[in-house]
């Protein structure tokens, strides 16, 4: 399952300013990264006039612009869904993600703090706090680095979420809801299916399978 | 499978505009759509200076920006997708999906001509076009509707894509390419699959499966 950790922090703290700055040391080390921004106020991402903008405003549910390059997706949702969801549904073919905000979420955190603007830290260790990075100290039992030692922090990532040894997974979703799976029968999935696929021409090394049947 | 019309023109020929009006009617008569817009020269679809540009700006591979209520994701892909790699990689929860162009792709089309505007048809019945919406009559044995009756021009969408009995649909990718299957193959799979899947608490009608599997 590909790695979430949230880098959290009070408004104007320098979230975005520090994940530019290790998205950028990431790609570096080789590394393909996914962010996840949450909205709760909702967003324009399109461009009023634009045809992909038009097809919205006329009331389609789901809008895709692509070219050979990239590919943009709007579309419609039931409901906020989690970081988990977005990345069971949206996210392929990257090593990590990293999302901003989502403080009362389940994933690992790096907080952002500075002392000029911010006054407790918002999060502790039974929040899933793996990092502080600061312009100063705290009494706490959780790595810290300055706030400007990107490297640092970049390091912390690597060895807690990219060295380790990814564990196997199965995400599956029945007329549109996740279903949950205990540990037996979920193995069993993975391994008869896999086991399946890889008796196809070309597939004996099936490191990620992807599957929509519709009846 | 979900169905795919494309509507074809030449420039200014009136495709956005008749895209808008098809979508509101589609969704008076309850129908969920989704549309596609091939754009060859690239696009930026956000908004310089907001923090998922940013995100993008720094070298995110993919970015989610989630609200309540929708969902935007921009992501890198490595080739010009087609319409049907798009439908099978990131479409779901819609009726019909209505691409802009596309007009050299094997999906059926609507052409829109104007005679101020365009000089020949851009497409023939071998080009699987479906009808014509146009303010000029041709001597072509395909159903041709006046461009502005938009009722008509759903009617035939409707009859054509919308009240067929959608054929059961198996897509795969394994390790990041779409593997084509036989039809023994693919049926197979399919009938294990949801066989294995209907046995489980809560799925025992599952009208679509989504599974990924990561080892």
């Amino acid at each position: 399952m590909i790695p979430i950790v949230s880098i959290v922090g009070n408004s104007n703290s320098g979230k975005t300013t520090l994940i530019e700055k290790i998205i950028t040391v990431l790609n570096r080390r080789g590394y393909k990264v996914a962010t996840i921004k949450h909205d709760v106020h909702g967003f324009d991402l399109d461009k009023e006039g634009k045809d992909s903008w038009r097809h919205r405003k006329a009331g389609a549910h789901t809008t895709i612009v692509s070219s050979p390059q990239k590919v943009a997706i709007i579309r419609d949702v039931e409901e906020d869904l989690s970081p988990n969801d977005l990345r069971g549904r949206f996210i392929s073919d990257v090593d990590i993600i990293i999302t901003e905000g989502y403080k009362n979420d389940k994933h690992p955190k790096i907080e952002v703090y500075r002392k000029d603007i911010c006054k407790d830290l918002l999060c502790s260790k039974k929040d899933l706090l793996v990092a502080i990075a600061s312009d100063k100290e705290f009494d706490i039992d959780v790595p810290q680095m300055n706030i400007d030692d990107v490297e640092g922090i970049v390091n912390i990532i690597e060895d807690r979420f990219l060295k380790k040894k990814r564990k196997p997974s199965l995400i599956l979703r029945v007329n549109g809801k996740n279903i949950i799976l205990n540990t037996f029968v979920k193995d069993m999935m993975m391994r008869s299916i896999t086991g399946m696929v890889s008796a196809l021409k070309d597939c004996d090394d099936p490191k990620e399978i992807e599957m929509k049947i519709s009846s």
